[in-house]
């Protein structure tokens, strides 16, 4: 029987799916049809994404499971009429790849002080060395698959990585902590914090005013991972003092960021347009189709999203 | 009988390597005298700066070797008068260890380019994202120590690299050439490359037009390694007709860079001063102190200079 795939996601990405969805939905041998358009009724499986077109779910009557193109699923997980199983995108090659790359980029730029000589209209030569990412001390809040590939590879570059998240994710090798005494502890001292939870409820203002005092004078804040986790006017005020020396924020509350937003043209924030991670639809469409082959398969669906954790 | 070991750097080193050379000396055991001034006939070694006062080596009549505190010997290494061995600083923690981190940093900002970013006057938000390192293959000109650990990190990273030496320095599972055609083949599509040759008269101005014109159209010039490494003439042609999108230089023939050279300021250079990679004093005592340790054991020296090659 064919099995019936909705591509549900905005209308300007069909043109980058349809042939990956098709190439890797070919090789799993199953029988399908994969269109932008069903009678709801007759669809079994819908590629998603949370700001395309299906906000309600009633009508998919036959519908076996979602399977969302990104990694974040705070605006789909709550809707009451999604029944079936949720999966995120766990797509190694483009999120996980793109996330560790735009990290360690950015842990590296504020490490070596490189804004001085990018922006250096005085022609200052100052040949003071930066110290080396030994004496560097780097925490990541969230340490969940991106973490720890994130952690992974600045330890390999020589900082020391204490990694953070609510219930703990032991990793060998790299210092990990959890629950409340540990985000002290985590952030107590910290040079580079990089931010990389999801947004739950939990998580909302988590960087708050008392925890950015925590950090080492003249730290770097780097939020790859969700707008919401960080209290704006507490970061603001905090990098007015110094206490912050700068931040590299990807990810905001609305976006695109507004033109008057506080954020832009701030001396010490450097604003990034959501790019840090990036579904790559190639590595995304083999994703899909290998969880469409497990379902029907009878196998458990990979990246499953718990609904009650919200992530 | 007692080892007199002469520092002979500039006086503004003394403070910083005083205590780490006495303790790593302490730590051989030897029976030692350390001064920044001897009667020269009395000096078993000098640990030595070419920007020093010792030009003229014909005094130290019972000179046992030269312990360069430098990576760079090239202004020492042609001085007729010195007949005793010279040793070149490896210093892993940190000249490799620095070295690694400027050159991932840097590479890792062109690749991402960060640039557009730091410096966004008009608030633009483009959220496209860069292509993976997979995707950006990156050449490495000098493949010894310094080369192959900015290899390995940047292959973990993700990039294909390929290493090129004169006389062709192999590492298990990383492309590497040697050679005049194997210098074509190497530059040749690449989009980020990074020099790391010694400065000899065979490498001097060794990019050029030619070699320049062999990269892909946009691609960035990284030089930690040298400063006559590169035709100044032909990169800045290179860099005005957008052959070269970037290039981020940290070495000059002249240093400090002169105020009206025309790098500064233009709008497609970054100027770094001679800070990629610096000695730190406690591990390079440590080396200094181990070859003086060997020397007096009669054991080989680590890091010997080859005078003919000039490294």
């Amino acid at each position: 029987m064919t099995v019936n795939v909705l591509f549900a996601a905005q209308p300007n990405r069909w043109p980058q799916y349809e042939t990956p969805l098709r190439i890797a939905l070919d090789d799993t041998g199953l029988d399908y049809d994969l269109r932008t358009e069903f009678a709801p009724s007759e669809v079994d499986y819908i590629v998603y994404a949370p700001n395309g077109s299906v906000q309600d779910f009633t009508p998919y009557t036959r519908l076996k499971a979602v399977l969302n193109l990104w990694a974040g699923v705070e605006d789909v997980v709550g809707n009451k009429t999604l029944t079936v199983p949720l999966t995120r995108m766990v797509d190694d090659q483009g999120l996980t790849q793109g996330m560790v790359e735009w990290v360690t980029g950015h842990v590296m730029r504020h490490h070596l002080g490189m804004d001085s000589h990018i922006v250096n209209p005085d022609r200052v030569w100052n040949n003071s060395a930066p110290p080396l990412a030994t004496d560097r001390p780097v925490t990541i809040l969230g340490f969940g698959a991106l973490g720890q590939a994130c952690a992974r590879i600045l330890t390999t570059l020589g900082f020391p990585v204490t990694g953070w998240s609510r219930s703990g994710h032991p990793l060998p090798g790299i210092t990990s902590m959890s629950g409340d005494n540990g985000l002290t502890e985590a952030l107590t001292g910290a040079q580079i914090v990089v931010l990389l939870l999801p947004a739950t409820p939990g998580t909302a203002n988590i960087l708050n005013a008392e925890r950015l005092a925590l950090m080492a004078p003249g730290a770097f804040v780097i939020n790859p991972g969700r707008g919401p986790l960080i209290d704006d006017a507490a970061l603001l005020a905090a990098l007015d003092s110094g206490q912050i020396a700068h931040a590299t924020l990807d990810v905001f509350r609305t976006e695109p960021l507004p033109n008057d937003d506080p954020y832009w043209g701030h001396p010490r924030v450097t604003v990034t347009p959501h790019i840090a991670s990036e579904t790559r639809p190639p590595s995304a469409s083999r994703v899909i189709a290998d969880n469409i082959r497990r379902s029907e398969a009878g196998e458990p669906l990979l990246h499953l999203v718990d609904r009650s954790a919200g992530y």
